[in-house]
């Protein structure tokens, strides 16, 4: 029997999860619920019903795992530990300082109603976050590199767009090649937020705007852009659509480490993603986890996972023999 | 309380996971085990005992985890069994054909003794594997590519050294960069053995060896040479002790895969490593899992696991809660 998915919201992200079960044949998706007016709601998966958000209940007995694809902001804090009382759950939550708090959150929920609750799943919190991990257990001796891109992010484009006078903006991220190679030679720099990212920003003006003054606005942006070298490209509306218009990302986490009675030997971990799409591949890593969610409640666990909590071969729909014949 | 490590063989390994277990202040060494008369073998550990293998058993319950540093050939196959009924046992076996078997040995000898054996851990079988299964449950359609080195090849050197003719040599794998390169780009192409490496000799002469000989020896040689291009440098008994000394290696595990409705968008996952020595890196990898392996011991699990079967926390001295904080 097919493990059976529910999608609760239907942006990116619910439709890169609608996607990345298509691609695994042990899942079928069974219904997506979403806060518009269904009728209004079209989907890929002929086979799967639009339904409002209020009547996520009446399937509790016929959807195995509840993917949450809401945002960070506001929706999850609240949906997650919510829907774990009926459902087992997975999320994408990433806002990285309020991750232990959303941990106790849904920990609570889904221990009191015998679910399990599966959090911060994507590639940053996720595979990243796994990676930084084990380089971590393995070379305790030594210093850890994050760098994200070359990728769109949402919040600074949204930034930018608050801007009077912008129609319309992306905005990229870009890791620093040099600080990126000082790191891979071993060097374990201290690289202060200017020489680990640039930002790359392409806006279309409102007719009549200011470019300069808005090219201001931008690079004195506290947080956003202040502190980084940002440069600003104003273009066509036409030029954002053709160029643009894709949520390409990525990234590079490394650990360089020392090893030997003296410290005598330098070891470099690599680990990075090139991502044509951020919510497909987020979609992909939610997935897996569904099915590792899946499992572990077949196994009468409960209570809050993250990726640190599940051993590898939950992921798998391969046979634990399967994979020690042709992965190991 | 530290968790008690003892190490059975010491050679480069035995070496390398005693200067990881100084690494980890979780950790002691024990004692070390050795075929040897104890009284010729001096290690770096000056609070460990050095004993013969025959006195094992008298240790028992004195060692949390015993790491065997033998080789995969002869014995591995016999002694992690063997040993599985005294202790909690970890190995690095890497003859990927025979993992099977010997897991099935393993888990058979663990079950009956209530113990946890720990099988092909290091980095291929290991951190590689790992790899190599996260990003087939991430991305189920793709193609996955391994590629070795730049890195000494133990078996390869030994081969040279096996010539008449032939004082000395080591053998570098090298992969070749268009071939990785190919693969960046998303384009999933069918490599042959020859296209993903090339091998590099640095031979030693016996004193009126033949050159040409030795070359066409090397470069025909069956299943080692013969499939590759393979370059042979002679050079001095000096040159090869001043500039090849090093066990470095290292390698790219690259998983190319497709996402969206129709297939539409490319991802590429890729983990590398560059390690200076070869038998530390292991060294490090195998010591993490003795932490996971005296934790799964605790919890009352018992027979074999692999890289597969263990949470990725169980491997870090980190408490989950600080994992959550600081690395998720």
């Amino acid at each position: 029997m097919s493990i059976r998915i529910g999608i609760l919201g239907y942006g990116n992200l619910g439709r890169g999860v609608e996607c990345a079960v298509k691609q695994n044949p042990d899942m079928e998706l069974t219904a997506v619920f979403t806060r518009r007016d269904p009728s209004t709601v079209s989907i890929l998966t002929e086979t799967a019903a639009v339904c409002r958000v209020s009547e996520v209940e009446d399937w509790k007995d016929k959807i195995d795992v509840l993917i949450l694809c809401g945002g960070s902001a506001t929706d999850l804090p609240k949906q997650t530990p919510e829907y774990a009382k009926l459902f087992h759950v997975i999320d994408s939550f990433d806002t990285h300082a309020r991750i232990p708090e959303h941990f106790a959150d849904v920990d609570a929920a889904a221990k009191e109603s015998g679910k399990i609750g599966i959090i911060s799943v994507g590639w940053d919190p996720g595979m990243f976050s796994l990676n930084r991990m084990y380089a971590n257990a393995i070379l305790p001796d030594g210093a850890d590199y994050t760098f994200w891109g070359k990728g769109v992010s949402q919040g600074h484009s949204d930034a930018i767009r608050r801007i009077q006078g912008v129609r319309d903006a992306k905005q990229y991220t870009i890791p620093v090649e040099a600080a990126l190679e000082a790191v891979r030679r071993g060097e374990t720099p201290t690289l202060s937020t200017r020489e680990k990212h640039t930002r790359e920003c392409f806006v279309v003006l409102e007719e009549g705007a200011d470019a300069a003054k808005v090219e201001e606005e931008i690079k004195t942006m506290p947080n956003y852009f202040s502190d980084y070298d940002t440069t600003v490209h104003f273009i066509s509306e036409e030029e954002l659509k053709r160029d643009h218009s894709g949520i390409p990302h990525g990234g590079f986490v490394l650990r360089s480490g020392k090893t030997g009675w003296n410290q005598e030997n330098n070891h470099l971990i690599e680990y990075s993603l090139k991502l044509d799409s951020n919510p497909e591949f987020t979609s992909c890593v939610i997935v897996a986890y569904a099915r590792a969610a899946y499992r572990l409640a077949k196994e009468g666990q409960t209570g809050c996972k993250t990726v640190f909590d599940i051993a590898p071969a939950y992921l798998s729909a391969k046979s634990g023999e399967e994979l020690r014949k042709v992965l190991l």
